[in-house]
């Protein structure tokens, strides 16, 4: 690894503990370099507050001036919440940028590159300009699409179950991945899943790892059946608890679970169940730019159907189960040239079971 | 790598050119190198030929006087069909002997290596133990258990299906992944599938790729009900096709089936199925050390609900159905408890599919 890698491996650790505190913003590092030595770190640790070149600036100080900066994505050049960090790298008397990823807005990308060019700073696009993609992937496409990436996390068994055939599903995974699952609700804005999982399971949908921050958990329930005592609605948590229904709700009902202490909001009707189009319309509107979709199998089946999956997760425990229901009720398809297609990313094995990272294809249409 | 290493790894090379064709012996590979230049390499190329370190002497010819033996196997030392390879070595003038792996069947374990040390060769186990290993794995379950290795491939979808849920099934997995099952085929004595697969697919079930070699075809067919024009009866192979049916059989089906060239074997019955117990020893009896399951559903649920499963490849193609049958209908849990366990060993991504190769894990009992 050239020191150049490891300055900017440095600014992707920074980013990292952002991860899940930034929306609507991306999470971003960075860090000062001076004659070898980091002279200054930061990231940006919440929406409306400093971006992350201005913390790193703020922690060098005077050290700053004829230092090099590695930031993880391109210095923004416009005034929003906060001044343009193009600028006060002009100011501080920074030698060179290392960008670790233009800013993949086509509104304004290159134009914070541009800018410090011609204020004579040299800019280096890289180095790991993959990893500083990847970290901002959710965020690239929720910029791009304007809906919430949307993360599938399924666990299964290697037959493709998610329960016995009485309904047993604790526990399919090990430890290692649940605890990767409570890192990822971490790292989401949003957790969704299905009422029927709330009545089989009464998960809390909380990020148990240390210093974890719980998401806004949603369930879909298009009648408002939830009963007002699930642990989603009692636990106490840092997160509130929302429920999408189909509109207009029941009165009675919406009012004795808004006393529960949600958040009911009523949804356009999509075949009589939610549709998710509209909900994650409005989880954008209100600054959510990552979901994590938990279950059951039809609303892994919706998801997938409505062609509103951005990364399937599977998680498969060491177990066969020879009965039950599989993961996925939908697409139902008769041919295999109609099935729903993937790319595989990732296959790892991990603390005895096997995650899959797998990316559904488009349709070319 | 080491040398050692080098010429070891040459050693498993020679061997792997007798995958399949050496039942009921293993496959062995010898290499001998005299001032580090390989000078003979051989192979046990069939049940009663040369064994490897005679092949190797042989190719070696008056080289072999002062050289090293490197052999993936430890040599024999009892008079079979062929004289005790200790003896030959000794004779040959071998310098020293590196041994891939201890021969595991308990009666002769360490005799040979006893041997040629009382001759005064002075004898190392390994390098590459773990890989030697790996070679005769399948051969060392049959050596000590009496029957055969059983090997489970299921091509399925994500969603862990064998089909749509109107039957199509062609193709889930792509070409690379096929090929592997071709070279497995290759290397295994037998397949078996049941009736409902020879019905769906009509599959030739023979080891398609270059060079190879067909495995000896079995189907599961309870009551003998497959049609005679089948292409597993009908198509051209060197491999017989045998058909395991519960006895007493029906005389006028097997004649006919006997007419198309098939050979009938009557069974024990288990529940009006074919006594999976009952084939296998007899397959063991015929020499067959190691076989091939490709399904279909039933058929897995019955290897996996006996206990005869010894290693489980699930090849995962790149497609979710969202309905059809999993590939497994057994063993039907009611608690994840009493869930068949496996030991994932190893997952890889080959051609756009997902390669799981898991261990089923036997009861403690």
């Amino acid at each position: 690894m050239s020191a150049a890698e490891s300055f900017m491996r440095r600014a992707i650790e920074e980013a990292r503990k952002a991860l899940g505190r930034t929306s609507p913003n991306p999470p971003v590092g960075a860090v000062l370099v001076k004659e070898g030595r980091v002279v200054g770190v930061g990231h940006h640790a919440r929406a409306g507050g400093p971006h992350a070149e201005a913390a790193a600036l703020a922690d060098a100080g005077e050290e700053a001036r004829g230092a090099d900066l590695y930031v993880t994505l391109e210095p923004c050049d416009h005034q929003g919440r906060t001044p343009p960090c193009s600028a006060a790298i002009v100011r501080a008397g920074v030698a060179r940028v290392f960008v670790g990823t233009p800013d993949p807005n086509p509104i304004v990308s290159g134009r914070g590159i541009q800018r410090l060019e011609a204020e004579g700073i040299p800019v280096e696009v890289g180095p790991l300009e993959a990893e500083c993609e990847a970290l901002i992937e959710g965020w690239t496409s929720f910029i791009r699409s304007g809906r919430p990436w949307v993360i599938a996390k399924v666990a299964a068994t290697l037959d493709g179950r998610i329960a016995t055939r009485t309904g047993d599903s604790r526990w399919i995974t090990g430890d290692e991945a649940r605890a990767r699952v409570h890192r990822l609700r971490d790292e989401v804005d949003a957790v969704i899943v299905g009422r029927g999982t709330v009545e089989a399971d009464d998960p809390l949908l909380t990020a148990r790892i240390p210093g974890g921050r719980d998401p806004l958990r949603v369930i879909l329930d298009s009648g408002l059946g939830i009963a007002p005592d699930a642990k989603l609605l009692t636990a106490p948590s840092s997160a509130k608890t929302l429920i999408a229904c189909v509109g207009p709700a029941a009165p009675e009902r919406a009012d004795r679970l808004r006393a529960a202490g949600a958040e009911v909001v009523e949804c356009a009707s999509w075949g009589g169940r939610v549709d998710l189009a509209f909900l994650l319309a409005h989880l954008a509107a209100r600054g959510v730019v990552q979901v994590l979709v938990e279950g059951g199998a039809r609303v892994f089946g919706a998801f997938l159907e409505a062609g509103l999956v951005d990364r399937l997760l599977v998680h498969y425990g060491p177990v066969v189960f020879g009965g039950g229901p599989a993961w996925t009720d939908a697409p139902a398809v008769d041919r295999v040239a109609d099935a729903l297609r993937v790319r595989f990313e990732r296959a790892e094995l991990v603390g005895g079971d096997l995650l899959v990272d797998a990316r559904p294809i488009r349709d070319r249409g």
